[in-house]
């Protein structure tokens, strides 16, 4: 999306020879892009998450790959390059997935074909991930301009952490549907909470202004006021993970405020790419909750007076702090949930993506 | 309450012509107590919230009258530092009634009684408080009490915001019934809101420490996921002002930790001293809710890496940020309002307080 008046991805190639991205530990306070022109150094934008975000870290994956193919495409080095890649971050579903899928393009190939062909199947992982939220974003425009239709004024959305096009290649899951309906026109306004412990808010809050969107900044516990204020038309999420039947794995804080749609009378919606739904679990109550390292609570990172990124710690090191990362809406509270294919209430989604119940 | 092996009040007499205050500006980092000798520092505690906290601020308004008191007994006077302490805090409903209350003591007597006279009775105030919080809490022991024996293990506490004997001049509202259970040997642990924006779960969680009560610090967010995995009995708050059905008009936030335990079968009580009972307001979504500066979100103090209280400002100063401070928890999500009289659910609060009901 814009940052001011350019257009970004989160990643990007430069030539034949370099990936662009952008330093996302230095946001929300500076917008610094890097250069990358080795693996060593896509490795260590990964570890460090300068880059960051599912989609975005298999995509930076792929191109760390490629890179390396430049410097030595024999098979040793493909299964050395590929190994490293891995381990950057080991969890990360789409990051093996993004190698695997590159590994599969090079190696029946002659080494001298293997660097331009890393590089386009990097570059194609890319764009379909911008194409997969682009379609994401189209429906969830729909629903924000047919709720401007019927409210007649700005339409008022909430959403919670960053699932922007930070995250993503472009466009971002939730904030697709956002960025679309803005660039047509459509009136809105977005509250964004802060999400602590990370403050991934910041993040959210910083896309939307450099794309004009106009916002808001508040604390998690707002949320629930503003809508008994009549201030909140839509709640509209990404999500972690979503089960077979609705139920949406997101950022610590997402139940409450699906509870508070509720109690308001107010639509909740996820938005998610279909790789999202993990067709295998019915109940999202089963997924284990990942639990964080207090320090993510009790330590803080902003602009010191003098300017500099500084950092304080809020309470003392004896505190005992817990930590879960994610919560889990159950279906019930769910109205929705935005995928490429359309917006399915829980109930329904399984019938928009048919190959999925034929393979249980 | 105890701060390690000593019992502090909020406030106290030193001898017949000083007072002693904890500077709550430098908690939860370092606990100091200063001693007030004149009526000019104590309006600049006041003022500056060194003491803060409805009840203990009427205490120190008031002992700062008897200060000024030793300084000069004349009438004028008396006006004149009426009027001055009055002006440290112009919105502080107590400030102006225990000071109204000395004021009216003192103003028949002749000026020789008038020092000994106000000593007596911001002392007498200050006893009072004390004695009302305890009451209150004895009444939510029992409650937690009664809790242990069904569970038959640890009672799982959650609170918001500090409701604690910082805030008053003893036991406080909300913990005063953690204090006496968990003095009378009822086995608990209080899940602690960080309480964003301005982090008074901070002071419940140094509160707790200092008295030995095994509590843990969570983000705002957190609530909803422990309810939903069982880790959490009851939620206990205080409250700024309830109305006369039952409405709790209490730190933002407190709405989405109601909703929360409607939604996993969880009590939900607010405790607060009859005063705080707005007998003349029937629904609490009439009461205004105060914006506060966005300061108090995009800054935040803690200990910076040198050792030394440092702020941070995690945003730049041109986004925008909404800051409501209160949330009004409508009376169909409490299970009851904990009072010195005895616990009501919203229904039968009126009934516990007959007086009201014949003026209403």
């Amino acid at each position: 999306m814009n940052v001011g008046t350019t257009h970004y991805r989160s990643i990007w190639p430069i030539g034949d020879d370099a990936v662009g991205i952008i330093d996302q530990t230095r946001l929300p306070h500076s917008f610094v892009t890097r250069n990358v022109t080795g693996i060593d150094d896509m490795i260590a934008a990964i570890r460090t998450m300068v880059v960051r975000g599912a989609p975005l870290i298999g995509v930076a994956g792929a191109y760390g790959l490629a890179l390396a193919m430049r410097d030595d495409a024999s098979d040793a080095y493909l299964a050395v390059a590929y190994q490293r890649l891995s381990a950057a971050r080991p969890t990360a579903v789409n990051l093996r997935w993004a190698l695997d899928r590159v590994h599969a393009v090079l190696s029946p190939l002659p080494s001298a074909q293997r660097p331009r062909a890393a590089w386009l199947e990097a570059a194609r992982i890319a764009d379909e991930d911008v194409e997969l939220n682009r379609s994401i974003g189209r429906h969830a425009a729909r629903l924000l301009q047919t709720m401007h239709a019927s409210v007649n004024r700005r339409v008022q959305v909430l959403t919670h952490c960053n699932a922007g096009w930070l995250a993503t290649v472009d466009y971002g899951t939730a904030l697709s549907g956002i960025y679309q309906a803005h660039d047509a026109g459509v009136p809105l306004h977005v509250w964004v909470d802060e999400t602590r412990p990370r403050n991934q808010g910041l993040l959210t809050a910083w896309e939307l202004s450099a794309h004009g969107v106009p916002h808001t900044l508040i604390v998690d516990s707002a949320g629930g006021h503003l809508m008994q204020r009549g201030d909140v038309d839509v709640v509209l999420v990404g999500a972690d993970r979503v089960s077979a039947r609705g139920d949406v794995v997101n950022k610590i804080g997402t139940y409450l405020k699906a509870l508070a749609a509720r109690d308001n009378g107010l639509p909740f919606y996820a938005a998610v790419p279909s790789p999202t739904i993990d067709w295998s679990l019915h109940d999202g109550g089963h997924v284990p909750i990942e639990e964080r390292a207090g320090d993510e609570v009790s330590q803080l990172t902003g602009i010191g007076t003098d300017g500099d990124v500084a950092s304080v710690r809020i309470i003392d090191e004896d505190t005992e702090v817990a930590n879960p990362a994610f919560d889990v809406t159950p279906a019930r509270l769910v109205t929705g949930i935005v995928t490429e294919r359309g917006v399915a209430t829980p109930a329904d989604l399984a019938a928009l993506f048919p190959e999925h119940r034929r393979a249980a």
